[in-house]
């Protein structure tokens, strides 16, 4: 594959090693893997985790759900307060695949159960400590009004939570302390409706890569670590050879009296979402393309970010050997966003991957 | 038109009346108006500059460039760095179109005088104070190694440069001091090349919209005055009423225990660039969306963004009157990045415009 400009590379084999790992992890520990699909937004990958055996998938948007139903998904998850506006949508979507939906509000709830006139399922969204979205689980008449539907076609299933505070967990203890609270959280609601036929659907990659044991749990729903990224990484959530993207950058301008190098690469490529290392703004960490994919180079960074342009901070062993023309490889912070800012992917062996279109 | 999900709206008046000002303006001051069609690239928008006698264009990659030729300009600079890998896209281009592009270094001058069989232009790129890219004023040497070409089909026919660090001007008086260093760095360039005839281009949204006359410079590059945002009112650039894309978002939840609104809308359709408004993070500013566009609210404003939800710090008087399923405005902090992410855009009277498709 030649590259010429900004291109963004999965490294195919560790992207299906982590998905088998997450896959046995997950029978290991006797729960049901439902990944989330908002990372690669991709009917290609979609087909790695087939061929392990995964066919419940989770999305975060109605649109996402259409994408991957006209891809042979038939029971998809979106995890996503039910958004009134697209009724028409779920109800066509609900008459094709098993579909489940998460609802927060009463108002939801019966707009659904008088708009959307299909068989589906519901999740009620507990918080369990993210403050984004959800019920409080010590909200009790709020919890029984979301317990059964006037539609005797929809029925719920479950209560599921995303962990986002997972985020700032940083290890193994910080991910278990954030995991034994949701599980009080789940139980607070499940004792308050009395039902233990209940799913309890958990999420986010942080915790799920960190822990192996999810007692109380009965689905598990990480997306990210398919691809995982810098600021997994610095999460702990992985080793850095399980990161599986990297964006090949070729180097336009040298100012070596800046120690700065200069790449096509901004932040319509990156997105510009980044993490704080030593008081530095970081957009990326510097990497060495190689024959079979990248390897670590030294500490250069991207510490600026333009829209086509991206600003290098180098050491001087990089700034001693790079020059106009060399494309260098650079570990995105956050593989999600960065994959969406970009709508396509190659793998290494130069197959194109385009991803969901937008419109 | 019906919102169903997160919709870019553009208000086609608003952003004919942007540009009709900026092509006064020019005329006014005497300077070519090439402007920089970073921001929409569109060939909708295009036609519109069109209209208001606009031929010659800035672009900020030769993909870009490409766009905008298929789409009949004829007169097209590349405002980035020559890229090496490029130079065969950038041969092809040149057969077709009438090219300019960006020199900082005799290792791109004589690879591109090598590799580019084909008529074109370049300027070089001059570190007017934003030290991204450019050479510096203070370096003969340099700046006499990229006066010519050993290929005679390459012209040097100007300076370029990019006030990036305008965006911290913040007023006229600010633009104003920005500008006079920008024209002091030019000169030395000029004075150095013993060249009156070469043509000085200056760029950037702040300084071109803050000041009315340019002396020293032929030609002006700015790109986001056509739609503006909340970055660019902050700094004084446009009027609240000049701002002409809005971002259309569901309302999905509502936590008045907290004073925030959830809606359909985050970071794959805003992007991540922010403010920083009384030391709190600001993606956007809620508006009320009407028949005719939209109109202030009130202080609310988007304080979170994750991949698709977006967090409203609540006023008590938004708080009072939303419901879930209403479609609330959100003006985007920089509208480059959120048109990028979007991919599209709707005029208000429900006009789909599809942007340059990334592949």
């Amino acid at each position: 594959m030649i590259i010429t400009k900004p291109t963004l590379l999965v490294n195919e084999k560790i992207a299906r090693a982590n998905i088998h790992r997450m896959v046995q992890k997950a029978k290991n520990a006797g729960v049901q893997f439902r990944p989330h699909m908002k990372t690669h937004q991709s009917s290609i990958v979609g087909e790695w985790y087939k061929e392990e055996g995964v066919s419940k998938i989770t999305v975060s948007s109605v649109d996402m759900a259409i994408y991957f139903a006209d891809h042979g998904f038939e029971d998809i998850t979106i995890a996503f307060p039910y958004n009134l506006l697209e009724a028409s949508q779920i109800e066509a979507l609900a008459k094709r695949v098993m579909l489940n939906v998460l609802i927060e509000s009463p108002e939801s709830l019966e707009h659904m159960a008088t708009h959307v006139r299909a068989k589906l399922n519901y999740f009620i969204k507990v918080d369990i400590g993210t403050h984004r979205t959800g019920i409080s689980p010590d909200n009790p008449k709020l919890i029984h009004s979301l317990a059964r539907s006037t539609n005797p076609d929809h029925q719920l299933i479950g209560l599921l939570g995303h962990a986002g505070h997972s985020y700032q967990a940083n290890d193994k203890k910080g991910a278990q302390k954030i995991f034994k609270e949701s599980q009080k959280a789940f139980k607070k609601v499940i004792a308050e409706l009395g039902r233990t036929d209940l799913i309890v659907s958990y999420g986010d990659t942080p915790t799920c890569s960190l822990l192996d044991e999810f007692p109380g749990v009965n689905e598990i729903r990480p997306g990210n670590f398919v691809f995982y990224d810098l600021m997994q990484y610095g999460f702990g959530s992985c080793d850095f050879n399980d990161i599986a993207v990297c964006m090949a950058c070729p180097v336009v301008a040298i100012h070596k009296d800046r120690k700065e190098v200069i790449v096509y690469g901004g932040a319509v490529h990156f997105s510009k979402d980044l993490i704080n290392v030593g008081g530095k703004r970081n957009y990326g960490l510097v990497v060495k393309l190689n024959d079979s994919g990248w390897e670590s180079l030294d500490s250069s960074y991207m510490s600026k970010l333009s829209q086509e342009h991206g600003t290098i901070s180098a050491t001087k062993d990089l700034l001693a050997s790079v020059k106009v023309g060399d494309v260098l490889g650079v570990i995105p912070v956050h593989s999600c966003l960065t994959a969406d800012v970009n709508g396509y992917f190659y793998t290494l062996d130069g197959q194109h991957i385009r991803m969901r279109d937008k419109k």
